[in-house]
């Protein structure tokens, strides 16, 4: 019987081809991240389904995967009592947990570096799936914006070792955008709704903000016009006068939100030096998640519109899980993406054993271990159809160069066809 | 609030140390099949339900953990009707399905290598996990036993590189076993019951066997007997009679059976003359999925009483996915059971950037960044309290040594206490 062998829809398998390059990646970033001090750590696919609805995941909490309870031998009485578990939807939350669970036995500050696969039950779309990987850096327990600083150091550096370097790095405050709402007259209560509706900016416009706000979130246009102002007053601004730009454009900022802003630009600009890197004070950046409340930053390349990376502070989300406050960054590089623009797994020096059937196993494993010694990558392969059909298929394959055996007779290694001449 | 932070039940965090250690042999064990020519693939984590009931999973099809389907707004008529994915209780029915849904894309024969998490709901006990990680590699489309040959050859290597040199590696045949049973009057209906009480010799003995077979599946004590005495003469038997010795104690085993056995068992000792290896042919072997077709194996280490790898060619299995059998040979590292014998990750030097808090970030960031240019790791950490007290901490975080930065003033590197002298 034949079946339907697709993968479970909005899920896909990964052929070698795209695994090599994934792999690849991961191990550029890897290398960079440790060098930083970031560790990996690994936390369960699944947790408690209480842990995943706790309201940390804002609109990811209608994705989840639950995980049907073992051992039901009838209905329950509700729907509520059928899922115990749930499987991750990001990183985050099961790190706040992690951190919960194991500080005691962590460094401090601790660096934290995530690799791994979550789940979304999401519409799926080309290039979406509803299981993808996850690539965070996250350092708990340091106050200061020398966490924001060396976040986007590292993630930066990580990036263009993956093939992605010329980037730029925007950035902003959850608190600047705060007083800047605070200065339009939005109410501490409303700005949650403001934040979400000023996150939509590059895909409706100005235009699309005040209708949006006005109509729908009961916002007086005045208000809309005040932030307007401010936010234009602040794009392209001068990096070398940031600081009198920011109090000139909004004069209730605080004067520690200003200089954390004035020295997380100045380690970027000294980096730049060293580094094909830009950076920009962007009063319209937002970022999604309900839970920053400090500096925020995305990176973007040239080769995609969205963004490549991005993170910020959030020092009041361990404090629900630990039971008390700990400062909080992290940077999510957007891995999915950016192996997508990219295709650069190093190509193999690969060797097949093409042998005839009658040569017995342990000559062909022979010929294969004496290859392999040198260090190569050594496959056999039987030697079956026409010859030279059968080297195009090897090429097509990715082998470089093939060793042809017969029985007691080991020919020359030789190339394959264009790779051997290009 | 302070909330109960462990992981999900039988589940757990994986903190540092612990995943350097993994990472560690999973770096190795790569290495060693990528230059045997074997691919990384990735499947989901999630396949449709009637996949994983399909009856491919044996016992493992009543440990799925099952999802519940999405959007449901009220308790369907059934509890068959809840769930519409499951969780991966292996990677071998995933590999099958990807085999049949990619292998128009695929090189013949093809060698894949997967890594990965799989979810079964047992009894949670001690270093037993409701997800743990397997470890497969399989070659698909060669049907001699150069496969068989081949993965031995590349798994007892992989395991020596991972730490774990000096294995044995125990050898039979499912075909070997047929004959066996056969010879003994055991209808082949009866040989399923047949050989899962066989695989429990070695925990309760010819005398268990005995009593099981004869009390609960209504076998003969002749048929019992018949088997035992071929069984024992086979026992610790003299590798260079192998083919004499199967033929006197299985007269009716078939010609090939005896000559593959005698193929992979010659490659083996060839092997064996080059690497610190042992191999025995096990007339007991007999390996629990009902899916194997042929030579069975296992490799057993001084270090624990369970096998660390196990596998056996199933040349039936791809068949029913694909609608046209393919033969196919796989082994399974136990990785979880083999990172619990190995403690090997490699040291690394780590450097503190020790900072007073008055030094600016850009500071801090350029002195970590120079030691970083020579490749280190290298960590910033603000200075408190007692600096004896410090030092001794960082010490026991795995530091080796530090720079001490003061406003203005870069000490020199110092090594830290023990780690330096020893």
């Amino acid at each position: 019987m034949k079946m339907d062998n697709s993968p479970a829809r909005g899920t896909r398998d990964l052929l070698p081809a795209t695994v090599a390059v994934r792999d690849h990646v991961l191990a550029r970033i890897t290398e960079v991240y440790h060098r930083y001090g970031y560790q990996r750590i690994e936390t369960p696919a699944i947790e408690n389904i209480e842990r995943l609805t706790g309201g940390q995941g804002g609109e990811n909490e209608k994705l989840i995967y639950k995980i049907l309870r073992r051992g039901l031998t009838e209905l329950p009485d509700s729907l509520d009592e059928l899922a115990d578990l749930g499987l991750r939807f990001d990183l985050t939350v099961p790190l706040t947990r992690f951190y919960g669970n194991n500080h005691a036995a962590l460094p401090v500050p601790f660096r934290s570096f995530q690799f791994g696969p979550v789940w979304r039950a999401e519409k799926p779309q080309k290039d979406r799936y509803r299981q993808f990987n996850q690539c965070d850096i996250d350092l708990i327990g340091e106050e200061s914006v020398l966490a924001e600083a060396e976040l986007i150091e590292a993630t930066t550096d990580a990036l263009a070792a993956a093939g992605l370097p010329g980037t730029t790095v925007r950035l902003s405050d959850r608190r600047f955008l705060s007083a800047l709402a605070e200065g339009a007259g939005v109410a501490p209560e409303a700005q949650g709704s403001f934040f979400i509706t000023l996150d939509k900016l590059d895909k409706i416009g100005w235009d699309g903000v005040r209708k949006e706000l006005t109509e729908r979130a009961g916002f007086t246009a005045a208000q809309v016009d005040g932030v307007q102002t401010a936010i234009t007053a602040l794009q392209g601004l001068d990096p070398a006068k940031l600081t009198d730009q920011l109090t000139d454009a909004v004069p209730n900022l605080a004067e520690n939100v200003a200089e954390d802003l004035v020295t997380t630009t100045t380690a970027l600009a000294e980096l730049a030096t060293t580094r094909e890197l830009g950076w920009e004070f962007d009063p319209t950046l937002v970022r999604g998640m309900g839970y920053y409340t400090g500096q925020i930053f995305e990176i973007s390349h040239p080769g995609t519109s969205a963004s490549v990376a991005g993170g910020g502070r959030y020092d009041k989300l361990i404090g629900r899980s630990l039971g008390k406050d700990v400062p909080a960054c992290g940077f999510s590089i957007g891995f999915e993406r950016i192996v997508n623009l990219l295709d650069n797994a190093p190509r193999t020096d690969a060797v097949a054993v093409l042998h005839e059937a009658d040569v017995t196993p342990a000559e062909v494993l022979a010929v294969a271990r004496r290859l392999r010694a040198e260090g190569r990558q050594v496959t056999t392969i039987k030697r079956r159809g026409k010859f030279g059909t059968q080297l195009g298929r090897l090429e097509e394959w990715g082998y470089t160069s093939f060793v042809h055996v017969r029985s007691g007779d080991v020919a020359d290694e030789r190339g394959l066809g264009s790779r051997e001449s290009s």
